[in-house]
């Protein structure tokens, strides 16, 4: 019988994690201070983040090393599985190879615990006692929680309402870890009380998730902010799932013609795809596609332009593509692709052509979903089910053309937390997004003065 | 650093399981029909089960080989990791070693899909068109759900009302993998019916699920039931968990002192305990610690001798601890521990004094649930909570004796499903329970004209 699962001990895990601001074949626009609007300095960032990870933002060495005490964390799930999906394939009758990278075998259920131990790690190192942080769909704020506690950082999780409110055992799981969690847009905040003077009803956004839990943060020395994506430092960490697939690839005897994963922040695509992108820079052929859903298209209908990573305008100005600070997506069950903006590492290689982005409705990715479950057994999220989405597209293109492609997807993480939106799915609640041009030009003319990439 | 987990590749899943009735040093007491209250034949199980799993029911042969099929989807899990519990050693400052079992990977998140896949291939390969079952806290019914989309057959799960209104995810995750559900006592059936005509309120209990699902299940040919624990082809096809541990704990460089597990019908423990008491019965030293709720003490408080294994009396008699087939458990959130009775092998094997048996109130049993969130990192079921809580109490007292022991122990589940107990627990709304010897009495009472053993 054929092997189902390609395994690594944990003496192959990675020992450093990949870089790919090392290998870029274009140059970076600098990121600016929100204030001054002029390039930034570690001193700026130095209220936000400890000084390790300040370095590693801007890091242009090629692989970085993975402290000790964070190899030993990963051990708890590291290496993941990497599966091949026969049953997906003979389920959608392809011809084609698919494999997903099982991430979603961390306690915390997804990829996220990658970049959360590091960085609990380097801000206990350098003493720093709380950490603040945002959550979408409850996926990074657990991973916070999880992370912190094995660090001794006391942990403070800013919940965007609409998933507070649609997962409510998510809050459960990240006070078992000893986290304490708010929905925002909270009254804990300036920014959160603004918000809701405003609109009472707020169902709440990242943007204005990060306003609050960086608000918390820069008010207390010895309390520090931490971001789950979209920052250089986060893909950094999450190239450890690329980097193990890559060995488990070769245990396969395969090559993926196409490497795919969701994208709201960016960091899981990023973390299965760079290292792959690596070869491709050097001549190899591979085709990365980034999937987003439609009520939030920030790679496929964004600018991009230089913007806020908040809706508060307190983080510094990125070049990204964007939807526009204070955009709002509406409330579609993929709760962490709900994000303005995306990393700028992404965003970049998206615009120079080495990554493609698509996007999709959710019951097109739901139907998905379902496929994967009743074939593969494991419930997706819904932000995992976009990349299935994809795959199986992809699958079926390959066979229209006649051609057999080998096809590797980052399953970023489970769906336990996520069964109300398959009972909406199932009891035929689910709509469908209709995007609006107008609110996004209107979102876009805000950002218009802001300096030009 | 020290391996945290001990993996073995796919090739080295067992091929057999482990049948402990080819080397029991006693008779067991022979099963009885419930109308005649003579020893049963094949021909009176047949409307329940196919006849490969009756066979197994009464089968002496040491090992049974596991079909190819059954294999294949073990597969997607399987072999499960075996941990070297480190963190939590150090959080407990114990000297002993820990290790755990990790069946909670299995997509439906328990050890039950090892039993369930094995079911529903037997029965689809017999012509069988529809399962029915009972389920408790939902960790059996997901499993049949998984095993029954797998070989195309249709699911009916009656869930224990208390844990269907307490775990509503689980019935998205049934429904995910297209089985369909009811909250038991339900109107579904005569039974069922009947109950709610003296009690609208009965919160249910597995007896009266079981009965529900039998109903079904006699009245077509097409359709059988399913049991996920007690019975002895269940047993047996758990025990892929323990000849994987014992392969795994030789690579470890170890042999448990002590083997533990959780007891609602026993499948669990056995799996985890009998390849390891089969060692016993040929002369090594070993405890076996059978651990369940006081609120359902089977083994602790219940009475050996024959009973129906359901409330409506539509199963046969069997010879097993029992707390009287008409004992209904208070409402505790371990779902999963409250069945009256237990399985007749573990049974006789705690009579015999190969197994012993102890109880935990649930305050103390979640307070071990966090000890080890905080520490390992998994979230366990209320179910296996209770394994974790006797391995601490063995650790320390061992250390209190000055001594170091091997303790391995069944993570039989994780506890995804159960968060709003760990509310309860937080929010401190979980009660100790109050067991009524009186009543205990009273059911027993009930069972005093059965055939004697």
């Amino acid at each position: 019988m054929d092997q189902h699962k390609f395994i690594l001990s944990e003496s192959e895990m990675p020992k450093a994690w990949y870089n790919i601001a090392a290998d870029l074949p274009f140059e970076m626009p600098p990121v600016l201070h929100p204030g001054t609007q002029q390039p930034i300095t570690p001193d700026d960032l130095a209220p936000l983040f400890p000084m390790a990870i300040i370095e590693q933002e801007v890091s242009t060495e090629r692989f970085i090393p993975i402290p000790e005490a964070v190899q030993e964390i990963y051990r708890i799930w590291r290496p993941s599985p990497l599966v091949r999906a026969y049953r997906l394939e003979k389920a959608i009758g392809t011809r084609s190879k698919i494999y997903f990278k099982n991430e979603s075998v961390s306690p915390a259920g997804s990829h996220k615990p990658n970049t959360a131990v590091a960085q609990a790690y380097y801000n206990a190192k350098e003493g720093v006692k709380k950490l603040t942080t945002e959550t979408g769909a409850g996926q990074w704020g657990s991973a916070l929680a999880l992370a912190c506690n094995f660090f001794g950082l006391e942990c403070l999780v800013f919940m965007v309402r609409v998933s507070f409110d649609g997962k409510p055992y998510r809050k459960s799981m990240i006070e078992s870890w000893g986290a304490r969690i708010f929905a925002s847009p909270s009254k804990e905040t300036a920014c959160g009380r603004e918000i809701l003077a405003r609109d009472p009803e707020c169902s709440g956004s990242l943007g204005i998730a990060i306003s609050e839990a960086v608000e918390v943060a820069v008010a207390d020395e010895k309390t520090k902010y931490s971001l789950g994506s979209v920052l250089n430092h986060v893909m950094l960490h999450q190239t450890v799932i690329g980097e193990e697939a890559q060995q488990q690839m070769k245990l396969a005897g395969d090559y993926p013609d196409i490497v795919i994963g969701c994208v709201g922040g960016g960091s899981n695509f990023a973390g299965i795809s760079f290292p792959f992108i690596k070869d491709k820079f050097a001549g190899k052929k591979l085709q990365a596609i980034a999937v987003e859903p439609t009520a939030c298209p920030s790679l496929t209908k964004g600018l991009y332009a230089y913007d806020y990573g908040d809706t508060g305008k307190l983080t510094p100005l990125v070049a990204m593509y964007t939807l526009g600070h204070n955009f709002i997506p509406s409330r579609i069950h993929a709760g962490g692709l709900r994000y303005h903006g995306a990393s700028p590492l992404v965003s970049r290689l998206v615009k120079e052509g080495f990554i493609e982005a698509r996007s999709y409705q959710q019951t097109e990715v739901f139907q998905a979903a379902v496929t994967f479950a009743r074939s593969e057994g494991i419930i997706p999220a819904p932000e995992t089910a976009h990349a299935i989405r994809a795959t199986i597209d992809e699958a079926k293109k390959a066979d229209e053309e006649g051609v057999s492609k080998t096809i590797l997807f980052n399953f970023s993480g489970h769906g336990h937390f996520d069964m109300s939106a398959y009972d909406a799915y199932f009891s035929k609640r689910l709509e469908d997004n209709h995007f609006s041009d107008t609110a996004l030009q209107k979102n876009l003319a805000e950002i218009a003065d802001l300096p030009k990439v």
